[in-house]
């Protein structure tokens, strides 16, 4: 008997899997200006402005813990996730749903606790809670958010329109979150093992606030809209930053030299890499769920950039055959590294 | 110590959740025509063209069961119930995301064939796959599908509309997919007591395919065009036609009386439902799943709808102090009752 072929989803890599699954959907409407592949997708309407849709789907035990994520900052991050995706195409975000699945371990005080978070999210971003759907679940919580913005035709910033001689930003700073993260994996260890210990996490505001009540960078899309700029390319940092600019040199068919030194790290930052005995470039290259934007600019747009406040400049787009390299602190350029890949659950 | 209060989720119904949470949340955007509450959120666009945008997220263990779906189905399905609530907006769904969240029990070649499914039903629908996530679940599979579509200004349909007077309309046949499921479950027992035998459903296709695979309206939709048919009021039967009609009528403030001569059951529905002792015309108007449509029309619109293929005249809108009734077959007139609930699992 012939046995039937099993690949494991792992082998693909999330990316991939997707390349895989929808490869050879052709879109048939003419609305449809862009489908998968970027941050969100672009639907045309009537005149010049597009709309753009994104959708994205947390689970628990994969992308959060209830252990040490109060309820009320999921709702805000959950929101936060997905009108990132819309800021990244330099659009305005202005109706979110929200389905949710949850088993009957949750009460109506705790979903009231996610929805308080959800509306501060939708205050904070000016966003309309327009519609979704709460059904059960056997086991844990899952919530499903899809976001829908609008941008005009000429200001839509994609992720494979970045050119050789492009100059490599980044707001904000990186690798926060994902110490953040670390720091709250440690004190759910300690308490594992000892539930007398009281979480000592009052110093560590900064960076475990980064990793459960991140910010998207509304403000960025409204300041570049004010100082006329236009990014030549753009992508939201949920990955980490290596991997996300793999992503642009990919999909925008171009090299990049990224400057070490040119990672953007708060004070907190470096100190816990140190605390860690981590590399802090690592930590900023490789950490994800900071929500910041990497961006490309036109070189020039640098004389405007350069005096924005919170943006840092990060490297060059370079020609493909130059590869995508990291020149370090200590003056050597080698091969950048992307690992931004989660595994698939075991069941 | 005060204890805090824990309401379980069940007290409120699913209706009566979604309200509950979603209560204080005002729109701020002057592109958000209506929000939650209706089958699809209305979006403006710049001319008379609004969007419509539907989404819904389906649980492995509480929406279908593996082991008598298929993958191709269940993709298949998936994206049916999501453009039904579209086609019950009077609108055209044109794109629509998908999020899968995936443990790896499933192999790569179980997501094609679900992908296999939702690329017949794209093609079916002619809608267009144009983004999603894949990620992954600590068990089981959730699917969350977003529909996207169009409709001009003055052909949307609410379900708050619907005035005295007006006639209820069903298409299709009802109750079909609520005993294809009764019969896949039976099989099932069979099965799990003796696995030696063989399920026996050849002569059911119709039945289970109902339930498997159930087909969205979309030709409904299009024949009103044709046919210059606005309906005054329209829901998908997702819960069944007496929970669907109580929608109606509590949003329009407005009552009913249901004929249960008017509710079309197919042949096979009829002689399944005696054989499982049940009455047809309980199963008729609590079977949920058919997918179909209830809408209200406009008495002067009888001479069209009434030449149509396969819609069914139902029952009549009245005033709201006459309550939703039930005329029997009997003669009798009693109240309708509604049974959509389904209960929260447990974990």
């Amino acid at each position: 008997m012939e046995e039937q072929k099993r690949t494991d989803v792992n082998t693909l890599g999330e990316f991939g899997l997707i390349e895989h699954l929808t490869k050879g959907f052709e879109n048939k409407n003419e609305s449809t200006i862009y489908g998968v592949g970027d941050d969100a997708a672009v639907i045309a309407r009537d005149g010049d402005i597009l709309t753009v849709v994104s959708t994205d789907m947390l689970m628990e035990g994969i992308h959060f813990d209830l252990a040490y994520t109060p309820l009320k900052h999921l709702g805000h991050k959950a929101i936060s996730v997905n009108v990132s995706d819309i800021y990244a195409m330099n659009a305005i975000p202005e109706q979110v749903t929200v389905s949710i699945a949850i088993s009957n371990r949750f009460s109506v005080e705790a979903l009231e606790e996610l929805y308080a978070g959800i509306r501060v999210a939708c205050k904070d971003y000016n966003v309309d809670l327009v519609g979704g759907d709460t059904t059960s679940s056997i086991k844990g919580i899952a919530i499903s958010v899809t976001a829908i913005g609008k941008v005009h035709k000429d200001k839509i910033t994609y992720r494979n329109t970045a050119k050789p001689g492009d100059i490599i930003c980044i707001t904000g700073n990186v690798g926060a979150a994902y110490l953040g993260l670390q720091l709250l994996e440690r004190e759910k260890q300690i308490f594992l093992e000892n539930p007398e210990v009281k979480p000592d996490l009052d110093d560590q505001n900064y960076l475990v606030g980064r990793q459960l009540k991140p910010t998207a960078r509304r403000d960025m899309i409204i300041l570049f809209g004010k100082s006329k700029i236009v990014p030549t390319s753009m992508i939201d940092i949920s990955d980490g930053v290596a991997s996300e600019l793999f992503h642009i040199c990919k999909q925008s068919g171009v090299g990049a030299i990224l400057e070490e030194n040119g990672m953007p790290l708060h004070p907190k930052t470096e100190e816990m890499a140190f605390n860690f005995k981590m590399d802090p470039a690592t930590v900023a290259l490789s950490g994800g769920e900071d929500y910041e934007l990497l961006f490309t600019i036109k070189p020039e747009d640098l004389e405007i950039i350069k005096y924005l406040p919170d943006i840092y400049i990060s490297g060059d787009i370079v020609e493909k055959e130059e590869g995508i390299k990291l020149h370090t602190k200590g003056g050597n350029i080698h091969d950048l590294k992307a690992q931004g890949w989660k595994h698939f659950g075991k069941e």
